[in-house]
């Protein structure tokens, strides 16, 4: 089969496609033809030598994929540890999802990993409730475009913040209530005090402003550090608020965990997009072989929504 | 009826016993003749004028006491939001507890703020269970040494700190299965990534030694800031750890969470008391006209467990 490797370990850009041997399915996993690989950031740091696969994962990139099981011939959305940027891909059963009915391979290719980590740290994690009201970082990105959606559905008061007017725009049709420019305001000067949850992808740079803007009893919940790992938390201020801060990956949890997380996603999160509460975001496909194409589209912050590879 | 006023609010030293007017009982509030009232370091504070009582709540310090009900006769230990100083409080009846079997009065006030407080921290918000390592700072206090019994009747390895070897070999009779003298050694070095949850009350300075002691899947709960309110947090080594930050006060909480706290405190809690599982641990009392110098006392460090006060 051919897939993905990275030619020259220090050059990011040198993702080449080269015959590589099939993935030998353990036990527990079935064989799947890709037929689509969704483009995350974390690949994009993978490809820096930033964010290596968990041990006894594969070492090809890709932590999303849809196609068909070989043998049976079932279409399935898959959530990888890694081995999504190839022909071939060996999948544990527990992170098999159903293709939503009236979704293409492509647009499932493009929700599988965002929909899973969306749903483990709104639903799972932070617990979102009806009527909260939900800041959402890099609202245009593939998670703040899928998050908007779910939480409008769920009947959440959504905030976003975002870089240009387009994309505000773009956040609005969404679902976005309220909708900040991050080049032009401070958004915990308008949102101070007032955000029942905050999903982060910025971090540290981030943390005092996300903790400004909790009320009481708020979560932040960080799923990235694109801004740098460490900031100044004020637990004074947090203690009479009864506030957290979570981080997490999705990635790095045992297989378990993911089977899990699978599981409630489609049970929570499959009806919404069958029922066209929340559609797919996908803002272009690349053929597999150029691989370093998508990462240059994805790096620039132009797009908005999710990049698909096509074997 | 006479209480406790801070005759110069410049002094925290002023604390006087003066007549006051017997406090009108709203309607969900019942009136209890006060036998004991626990000293906590909130009071320390309120008497430096760092820490007033929450909005419509008694002036007067005191946050748990033990006595009788007027109308009834019934005894009962209170959680209180403030009016503990005093000969006569008006108690919300969902801030009612029984007097545990085979405890005093005196007993009881010691235990009803310190047991809520543990619990609503370790049990209902960090969700504590058998097996899990659990770092209590300040482990020979009126806090800690709670939390240590507690831990221990539950089933978890329990961690301590504390400044002395007087206080460390108090820690281990109360249950502290590895005890660690602050001044001697660093517990992040000898704890390194292996604590499911930590009980702190230090704040920003430990705020990165917590981090780094916590496991994979950590929880870190401040309740108090005594170092200070800010400190340094790495959301990125967090991150594929899957830790989470909490910080709260229970005082500043609806009277309704009051309740559900008070209700759930007494079911879990109260039988480990009346087994002789978690013993009170009331260091010293003083006359309630004697205020000031159980102030004193507390504030001194000298102490391990609590410090009550006899109207």
């Amino acid at each position: 089969m051919k897939a993905i490797t990275l030619a020259n370990p220090d050059d990011p850009r040198s993702l080449s496609l080269v015959d590589a041997p099939a993935p030998a399915p353990a036990d527990d996993e079935v064989v799947v033809e890709v037929a689509a690989a969704g483009v995350n950031r974390a690949d994009l740091m993978q490809a820096k030598g930033m964010y290596p696969p968990p041990p006894g994962e594969p070492e090809t990139m890709g932590l999303e994929c849809a196609g068909t099981v070989v043998g049976t011939g079932e279409e399935v959305g898959c959530l990888l540890a890694g081995g999504g940027y190839a022909e071939v891909a060996a999948v544990p059963r527990g992170q098999l999802t159903p293709v939503p009915a009236g979704l293409s391979l492509v647009e499932t290719a493009s929700i599988v990993e965002v929909a899973c980590t969306v749903w483990a740290n709104l639903g799972m994690l932070a617990g979102v409730r009806e009527g909260e009201r939900v800041l959402v970082h890099g609202g245009a990105g593939g998670i703040g475009s899928f998050a908007i959606q779910l939480l409008a559905a769920l009947g959440c008061e959504v905030a976003t913040t975002a870089g240009s007017a387009e994309k505000l725009e773009y956040c609005r049709r969404l679902g976005a209530d309220i909708a900040i420019n991050y080049n032009e305001a401070d958004f915990a000067e308008e949102l101070e005090g007032s955000c029942d949850v905050i999903l982060d992808v910025v971090g540290g740079p981030y943390l005092e402003r996300n903790v400004r803007s909790l009320a009481i009893g708020g979560r932040l919940v960080t799923i990235a550090v694109q801004g740098g790992p460490k900031g100044t938390l004020n637990l004074g201020r947090m203690m009479p608020r009864r506030q957290s801060v979570h981080a997490t990956t999705l990635r790095s949890r045992p297989r378990e965990d993911k089977a899990r997380i699978v599981a409630s996603t489609v049970d929570a999160v499959w009806p919404l997009i069958e029922s066209g509460a929340i559609k797919p975001t996908v803002s272009k496909t690349f053929p597999l072989a150029h691989a370093a194409r998508a990462h240059d589209f994805l790096e620039s912050g132009e797009h908005t929504g999710k990049v698909v590879l096509i074997p």
